[in-house]
């Protein structure tokens, strides 16, 4: 079901979030806490935005698990960025791996990543697919629920010349809303679960969501001045410059809270953050 | 510190080790219970001696996870053998993992894999390759402490011309003996775990072994007329035609019978089975 | 644009394709003689028909070369299959690999494998995906242009309750016709290229074909009693009791027979063989 | 045999020397010039300085073609370097391949790249390793010629407290040498070709090495005040505070000189090019 951490801010290394901290990412994939099944070693994928390309993220991913993942190590001990996802994913047992289908997935300028799962997602599929844009069609080149949310997501958002904020939580909404809506047309009625995060850049949106009030997948999130990890420890302080969204708190710190079921972050472009339900 | 199994007798599909029994090797890969962590998804290798190549077996070996390995699953659905060796691995988190350093590693007509660690190995490595002949040395192509205890037994089954039963446990015990003694001068008195398995695909000699009495890891074996494994079980009866040899038990049934601390198992062509104190 | 050989005969190694003739499918993925481009590194795969298995064959398919991977040797080696298929793939450089679009593909008791290109695929995925029943759309995980060949296919042959050698033909003919259609339907001109090979484990067809006459890619055929390949020679005799096709003859040998333009080779039960002309 | 280029000066993309020149180094993987066998497809690595990692250098190597590597593309499109190491491998067909013995290496703040072969190495790699430091013993982790011979260097630059650009061509030197005599005691004359490349960081020494005189592989090198890559030319200027050396020149310009035969390039941190005859 995966575990995902997510930064915007000054410019951090990559290894702050998913190598050093003593419940990093990486620590996540094979030992994580929230989830009854600890295991995440079915691939991974970091992604940052780099000085020069805020309109094309950079992205390296793997189908193999992160734990022994010796590039990984070294790409995010020397790369910094003022935005990144990191993603560990579990797939079914016995399925099909493909870097394709790994996290995060991007377009233009946004990256997504999903944690949760449609359950009974191949009944909707097909009919997801024929509503999709070309554009939207051609992007999703994987078998995800995950990546087909995204294209949901994208041919929303190109509605928009200029998305605001708000323009992209809507879209991001509209692709939950839509998501449902397939589901009741095949009688479907198992709970899905819809931790997302998108980011242009610049901008975060986050979403802790399950269908009908069941329980969902945890999520926190943190605000601070500045955020740096030492000796395993993230040190946060009480400014407003940079903001962590996390599947699991990444030390015990008591700066991270929990992100209600059925709530949406919304981040701008100065880190201030704002909470919202989801209404579907 | 892995898990492994190993079979003799007549033959049988690979799966019936590997993927279809409740607690498969596969399901031991990302469950396993006897260990502390149950994580073994550092690699895997199957072995087994096909019919026309009983003096060079072959072997299927990869660094990536056992449990999502499409093509395993394939070929253990349609090999059968008379000996087969099945093996995942877990390595130290942050290691460099390597196909070379999976199990399990053969030299001629003889199989052998390990579970568990020669704590401190790095620091007698160096003198053990010295003592090897040229073949052997060559022969280990990898950094572990298990292939350098295979070519200590290589160098020492050499000495035979036709080796019986008796020399190939001999062989493996001065192995074990050889181990100890080269801890002993460099000063490491942390105890090393040996469950070794090695075959010539007709006699096979299994080792549960700790360094001092120290609790060692688990080891079962069974034997049987037919073995063959339907709906996730194993069916066993009271025969003697086969012989397996497990980490941990394929299923709940009754036939396993835990191997005590330092015994060796030793199984002839015949499929009979003594047990021997491992003296060092 | 690949290399591919398949065999249906008294069962053989595996090995003796892939591995042991002067110019084995493995020699052919870094030196292929008859296409511009000597390389295909871009993944490999092995299907084979198993005993007990022939309604469900086995592949081992990986992304990574062929000519490097000890685990293909080895398995080559040791297996024996009355039906093989083996494909070496070269793909766009720079385009995604994943092992989903790895060759051969099976459905059921059937295996496929294509050599070739439909040119501007990416404007008729859509509407022939549209047109394909939810089982076949199911079917086709990948985004190549032959599994979704392969997916027409599919589509045409469960018309059938018990196929004959000439549905099966008829069907994968049937393919190629749509394939052709929908290219005039969004005025793709440009010639495709489809040499194809279908089997059911015991009957084969295969096709060398191209749009509007132009230039096909090479495909030879050869009959004999027995094959086999001895110190990389094939070793062919008079008889009929076994078939062979290949993109490049794997020796020098004087059996190797060039397929024309635009002809489709039908293979019953008992290896008798026959052409026939490809009309669209 | 491989192919290699390196970079240094005002910091660049890796981009413009492994994916954006017309003859870049991943065209060089698969199409090169200047060898009988124009494929490098047995692995790849990139290293590069990165800001406040100058003392210890990052390392992205796999084991998979470079053509085909997504990551890569995307890892080298952000990165920038003020000094860059890039190699694709050719190992011997049906070698077992191992991330481990991928190009560059590195040791403290240094960097090391191989590319040619000493014929007969398994004839001296075990004396070669018995007069290694412990330290260099452990450091070598692989089986290649060419990381011994990095072996060798390292246990010669360790004798200078604060080695000297003359201390590393000399520490270089010796171990040609040393490989040299190596191969003299057992008999080896076939000539080895030994070009590398080496690097702290602010200098550089690069050799183009056969024994006795023979053809040795191609090497170029160029020197500028600004180095970039602009639709696939490279451009380059008559300042002097870039250097690059390359297996074979990036494009058609004449700014790359050849390197004569068993000559060794030095370049000191202000970028002046010195050449020095290797004498052995």
């Amino acid at each position: 079901m995966c575990r995902l951490a997510a930064y915007m801010g000054p410019d951090i290394f990559i290894s702050s979030l998913v190598t050093e901290p003593k419940h990093s990412l990486i620590h996540q994939s094979y030992h994580a806490k929230e989830r009854i099944e600890p295991l995440n070693g079915d691939g991974f994928g970091i992604g940052w935005y780099a000085p020069q390309f805020c309109d094309n993220p950079a992205m390296f991913k793997e189908v193999s698990p992160a734990w022994s993942n010796q590039n990984l190590r070294d790409i995010a001990r020397v790369t910094k960025s003022t935005c990144i996802f990191a993603h560990v994913r579990a797939a079914t047992i016995g399925g099909h791996l493909s870097r394709t289908n790994c996290h995060p997935f991007t377009w233009k300028n946004y990256m997504f990543m999903h944690n949760g799962t449609v359950f009974g997602f191949e009944k909707i599929r097909r009919s997801l697919r024929q509503q999709l844009s070309d554009e939207s069609y051609e992007m999703v080149r994987g078998s995800t629920d995950s990546e087909h949310i995204f294209g949901l997501f994208t041919d929303r958002i190109e509605e928009f010349a200029e998305p605001t904020l708000d323009d992209m939580a809507e879209s991001l909404t509209g692709a939950i809303v839509e998501i449902e809506k397939l589901k009741v047309d095949v009688g479907i009625d198992t709970p899905s679960t819809l931790n997302l995060v998108l980011s242009d850049g610049s901008r975060m949106v986050a979403t802790r969501y399950v269908s009908k009030g069941d329980e969902s997948n945890s999520l926190y999130y943190a605000c601070t001045g500045k955020y740096s990890c030492i000796d395993g420890d993230c040190k946060m302080d009480e400014g407003r410059d940079a903001f962590l969204v996390v599947s699991e708190p990444l030390d015990g710190s008591q700066a991270w809270q929990r992100v209600e079921n059925n709530q949406m972050i919304l981040v701008d472009e100065q880190k201030q953050v704002s909470l919202r339900l989801i209404e579907v």
